[in-house]
């Protein structure tokens, strides 16, 4: 697939400015989730007020390599063509148009992951999110002609390459091993905190 | 809730003789997966042949800290009074017998996930480790009084916990800070593949 590196400061200055990324207005789904549902699933993951801090330092290392850990992640996911109608066109053949229409929204999540505060907006936007991955919303918000459809298993299986991955980032800039290691498990928690919230469209209420 | 501490050996040398654990007996349940939807799991996770060998050194030094690391992981879930009812009795009030029936097994899954073959076998235990948590199979392995499914959402952000914590005991027998990282990164990997496996019984075969 074609990578079209989008400008930098779209993402990191003037993220209301990427097409599709509605996070904080109307325009993003109404999240069936409660605060409290909130707090415990942060809980659940143990993300602590250090971590927070740590998120917010990991931000600082990870927001001008957001664009690349993207590149990394598609890269990886082209070598599973079983993946390709997801991403491409549903035979599988690629489609960039689509590709770069998302990357931006893709590389700001990353940003997303580290600073914003857990509140309404957090859980209406991780739930457009969730939605955007299932027969709900997947294709509308670029007009794409993809699959419209990715399972549940590998979203879930994917985390595992954001999460195992993250480490070379964290340490690009020279932090210390401890330090990485804080960021890491930060990261860890936030990512995990993220999907798992994004599953919850493809889960009858009484089991998720 | 008290926890009675298993003989090592049994969790070690003899998971055989665990009480409920199937492993590779016609007890456990059978999987609807192909082994090609393991192989495809496995790239999407992207375990390789550097992360099993990896994995194989973990479990060396996680073998007799397998046990600490349940403890540790239920005293974290102990502190989360709302999860109470799924381990306890069903009103939450602490039920040391199933939490001391299950801890064997739950010690024994740390051995595996870093030392078990990728095949059958292993398939048919881990949906037979996702139905545990469900309506279709919680409780009755050890007869036990307690809530009879565990929400998929705590399921998988609890895995942050297993993932964040583990480096402090891949790194207790002094392995250099490359080597937990290294091992750190298949462990990740096969975690998120054993507990993506384990939520195929809480979801529609045509979303999952």
């Amino acid at each position: 697939m074609t990578e079209h590196t989008p400008t930098p400061a779209l993402v990191t200055e003037h993220p209301e400015r990427i097409p599709g990324y509605t996070y904080g207005t109307a325009q993003a789904a109404v999240s069936p989730l409660t605060l409290e549902d909130l707090d415990r699933l942060k809980a659940a993951v143990w993300l602590t007020a250090d971590d927070e801090e740590a998120l917010r330092e990991a931000a600082e290392i990870l927001a001008d390599q957001a664009d690349d850990m993207v590149t990394a992640y598609r890269a990886r996911l082209g070598l599973q063509p079983w993946l390709g109608g997801y991403s491409g066109h549903p035979d599988g053949t690629p489609n960039p148009g689509y590709g770069a229409a998302t990357k931006p929204r893709f590389d700001r999540w990353i940003i997303d992951a580290c600073t914003r505060p857990l509140d309404r907006d957090w859980l209406n936007y991780q739930h457009e999110i969730g939605l955007r991955h299932t027969r709900a919303r997947k294709n509308t918000t670029d007009h794409a002609d993809s699959l419209d459809h990715i399972p549940m298993r590998y979203l879930l299986a994917f985390t595992a390459v954001v999460i195992a991955t993250a480490p070379t980032y964290l340490a690009a800039k020279g932090a210390s091993a401890e330090h990485v290691r804080r960021m890491h498990s930060a990261f860890t928690k936030s990512v995990m905190l993220h999907v798992t919230v994004w599953t919850r469209p493809y889960v009858d209420a009484a089991n998720w």
